[in-house]
């Protein structure tokens, strides 16, 4: 592995367009946007949920991250409570269980009040054919993500709608949600139904003042998906011929998204569904993309070869 | 229910259009289409699973139908049996258990050896509002939708695989699985699943010959159905107004687009997603299309106001 | 061009699984099926658009064929009309032109009276870098394939709405419709028009009489298509790698989907879009596809480096 | 009109839970986000194109703006200038005439150089049924929207590519762009060709610089809009009942949305469609979602029933 980062050097992952592409990872909203608004982030002590709460933190919020690993989940609101001067709290919770997400919830509003924001991020995934998948590998990757998630958003939504008070939902994806991917099924179909699960809500409690949106993720470099989606890095050599923009996505810029469509900018965005992912999404989709390969002076050939045609 | 068949007859619930849509029910496949051919259709003692059985047997085929209970099974299989001369096997299963499922297939193999046609069908639904489901609300729609298309699937196609035998899988969704819909939401989050898993393996594994699609029936009247979600037969009556065929579907049109599907006439067709609703989809989720009760006259006097429009 | 042939043999250009895919082009429905009824194809000359041709007037349809080239269309109408024993029809018109589309209506009517079936499959492509089309070769695409499909539709459906006729309209676009695609912009932008347009009408004209629907076919060899998008081949060979099925289409495929879809077995469907391309839109889309190419050892060295992953 | 507004008061055309979702209309950037940067905005006089032109020069950008009516342009562009203290420029310009569109692009490079920033507004719209559409009623809208956007985009892009320079495309099209929908049939017609556009150039064109993406706004009060689309106000009163947030969106927030979208922090979103509607898309689409007006009582009533349901 260490090898393997020598061999495909940053240069070689990113391609020349790149360069007109550079991320930028400040703060994007105003500061202070989140004063007074309780966050609450699953999974949020690794990858892009750590990312969120430390941008959210940033911005005012007093953030509670949740997820198995309670070290983890520690350290992390540590450091971030310390960069940002913001209370980060950390609670333990295994969102496959009803009743550690019951629990939960209790410490939440014990600790910090129910959540205004509310970010559905934690996940599991491996690659894997699908004739290898025994059911308790299709059932460990599916009760996290869509049980997970709809454990925790129905007993959420639930305690708000009882309180009377309004909340942005966001659920982290992936950009074969919709299309669906071979090898990574049990979680192809548990995002596909994250996805059903949130569109039906931010029609249905509307009118409790809940909205409910969608993050796509292209690829971003976490250690979490990287481990389990690309163990030999082949995968990641491979994106800089489909991605249009040339490089992997950041966390930051998850991050700064996430942020903007939970806050009070974003109060008329509910059911949408955002795809960030650097272009690989319609690059992939369209059948005749790969012609990007033709040159030049191939293209001029093809281009008499046509002309010549007659008829149909 | 007796009383409300009097007051809404179906003079009431069909809109005049409906003459010239008239629903043909004829088998429609060339006979013996599906003749040393085994089909497997899961919940197909009942609704829409039993007309496609019966369909695809009219046409040769040696089906296994499964479900809970085995009394309405065997029944069904009797009597279609009788019908079309060919054998019609019943086998209990609750496709929520993997064990039960396995046994399942066990048992097809024994008497009607792998399936060439398989048919994802049995579910489970109710309308509630999503503030009053618990966690076991959820996990009882959830767990046949998904898990139990899920484990069927996988059991089979790993046996298929194993014996290098190609067969057909169709799922049976709903046209909410993509929009999502309040008030059914474990279905629909469920049945957006299914699609998703469907649509992967149809890239995964055509190398195995086998092949995937959905059928997205809009509202035909089948009393598990309509007992669920139309308690009243409110919603049935408001259909007349949002389906542009101006009538409900029937089940023989399910199963004569079910067999084509599954058939050998199909074979280029994989991945494929396939809305068979009146057009109703289309009518509910286009923006404007409420314009439809605008009288003629009132039409007029828009376009006036309309020219008189001055600047942007 | 004939070198290529000999080089990509119809062997090379399919992959072993195409064995258990064999494409089945009898004419599917129940002979009679179309007896006293007119059926309009647009580009019915050649291509996917006689084939359409051939099965409706095997079935019994009276048909009339409309494009620019008045002797192809005449030579298809006598060479069909031979085989079939019922009568077809050539006329002139360019689809562009809406005085030429009345004018072709006018001679529809005249000669078989108003259609009961109509199919826009009339269409123009070619493959180009987007940065070399000029407005006209924009033009040249997009005038035929949506401004000629809406003129003929709008024309039809007028006379056919003033006479309380109903119809069943298909029109025939392409899997890029949607996801868009590189290198064929005019045609995707213009198909993806008339999918909206299609489906617009599904809604809105279902209320007097009728149905709307689209095919969108994956690769099918016709001189037409693959002389303008494959002119050196190249395509259709890495087509092996990506199309689940491992075989291009066949036009009678094609031809007894459209049959059904324009059948009264289908008078329930409406504003359906059916994608049949053998997989490989869900092949393409899908972001973890490629692993098809990883073999079973190398899935078990990932397997290993997978389980020892640590922590997220 | 003025009666209207009389009848249908503000507090009438909102629902209570839209105190919930108070807008936010402040400038969401980072001041001197689009500092030494150049946007172009079609249809920049009027509406939501105004208020992007405006939230652009707010944050530093040097403006031009271009449509028909040069008198309404500079006016804007005048008063633009004076809030922000940034320059804004005219440009007359009918975008459905290529050649006016080349001198458009030549104006602009004499100005304030090629931009970095562009955003396809111009749109025309009004509503009709189909029937009642002449070719040049369809072509009146197409032109202007698809062919209008196509010759604007492919002008800017090749000289782009030209200048090797990279750039932010944006469109605004409509929720119904992918649904279609009657009575607005050439406008749908024409966005769901701008997103094919859109979508295929950002796989193709990311290799020169250049992302392209897309705002799906849902009803905003604007003259040019209501005029056209709801000439009574009738629709407008009917939409409390179907967005979810239970009020009309507003100017300032499309600019923001826009804004970011075009903005550096974005530079890893191309071919993303972001739909900002209330949730007005995701209500009306599903299918269950009218059962909101459903109380209470009957929801006992109804479970009850459901309940006493036996069998399939
Ligand atoms: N990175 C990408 O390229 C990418 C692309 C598309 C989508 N995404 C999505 O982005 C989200 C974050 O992924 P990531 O890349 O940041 O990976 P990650 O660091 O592995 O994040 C996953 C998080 O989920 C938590 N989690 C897992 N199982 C849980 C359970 N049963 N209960 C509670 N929490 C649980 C983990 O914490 P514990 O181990 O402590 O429980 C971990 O913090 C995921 O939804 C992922 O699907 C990522
Ligand atoms: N009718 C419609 O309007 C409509 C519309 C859209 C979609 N659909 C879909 O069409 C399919 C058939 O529905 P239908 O209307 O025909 O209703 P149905 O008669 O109630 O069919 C459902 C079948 O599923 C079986 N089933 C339920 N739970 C099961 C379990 N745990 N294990 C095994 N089998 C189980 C039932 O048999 P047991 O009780 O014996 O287990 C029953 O035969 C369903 O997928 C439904 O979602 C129907
Ligand atoms: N073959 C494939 O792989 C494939 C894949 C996806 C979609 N399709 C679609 O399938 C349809 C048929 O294509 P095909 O492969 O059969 O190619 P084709 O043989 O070239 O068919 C195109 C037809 O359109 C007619 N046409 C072109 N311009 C016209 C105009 N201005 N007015 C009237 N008619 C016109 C042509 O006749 P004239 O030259 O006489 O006018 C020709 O008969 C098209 O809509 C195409 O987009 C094909
Ligand atoms: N407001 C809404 O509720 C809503 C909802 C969905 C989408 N949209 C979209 O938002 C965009 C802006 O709409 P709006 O509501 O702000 O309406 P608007 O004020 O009428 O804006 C339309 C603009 O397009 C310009 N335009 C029209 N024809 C043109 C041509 N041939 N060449 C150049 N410019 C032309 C007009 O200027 P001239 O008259 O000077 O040419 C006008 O400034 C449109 O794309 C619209 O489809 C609006």
């Amino acid at each position: 592995v260490a090898g393997r980062k020598n061999v495909f050097s940053a240069l070689q992952l990113t391609r020349p367009q790149s360069n007109f592409f550079a991320p930028v990872e400040d703060v994007m909203l105003p500061s202070g946007s989140f004063n007074n608004k309780v966050a609450f982030i699953t999974g949020g002590g690794t990858g892009l949920g750590r990312a969120m709460t430390t941008t959210l933190s940033q911005l005012g919020a007093q953030c509670v991250i949740a997820s198995r690993k309670l070290d983890v989940l520690q350290q992390t609101a540590e450091e971030i409570g310390k960069e940002t001067g913001n209370k980060v709290h950390a609670v333990q919770c295994d969102v496959r269980d009803p009743q550690a997400v019951s629990k939960c919830v209790d410490q939440i509003e014990a600790l910090a009040g129910l959540p205004d924001v509310i970010i559905n991020n934690a996940a599991g995934n491996f690659i894997s054919p699908s004739e290898r998948l025994s059911p308790n590998g299709w059932k460990t990757i599916t009760d996290i993500v869509l049980n997970g998630t709809a454990f925790v958003t129905l007993e959420l939504g639930k305690r708000l709608i009882q309180k009377q008070k309004g909340a942005s939902f966001l659920a982290i994806t992936t950009i074969y949600a919709e299309s669906g991917s071979g090898f990574v099924v049990p979680s192809a179909s548990a995002k596909a139904g994250v996805e059903a699960l949130y569109k039906s809500l931010a029609a249905e409690w509307g009118r409790y003042g809940q909205r409910f949106n969608i993050i796509q993720p292209g690829p971003i470099k976490t250690k979490g998906a990287f481990s389990r989606l690309d163990p030999t890095g082949a995968f990641e050599k491979s994106m800089k011929h489909r991605i249009p923009t040339g490089r992997l996505g950041t966390k930051g810029e998850i991050a700064n998204l996430a942020a903007y469509m939970s806050s009070d900018f974003a109060t008329w965005m509910s059911g949408a569904v955002i795809r960030l992912d650097g272009g690989e999404y319609v690059f992939i989709s369209g059948e005749f993309n790969n012609l990007i390969s033709v040159t030049p002076d191939q293209w001029k050939a093809m281009e008499a070869m046509i002309r010549n045609t007659k008829g149909s």
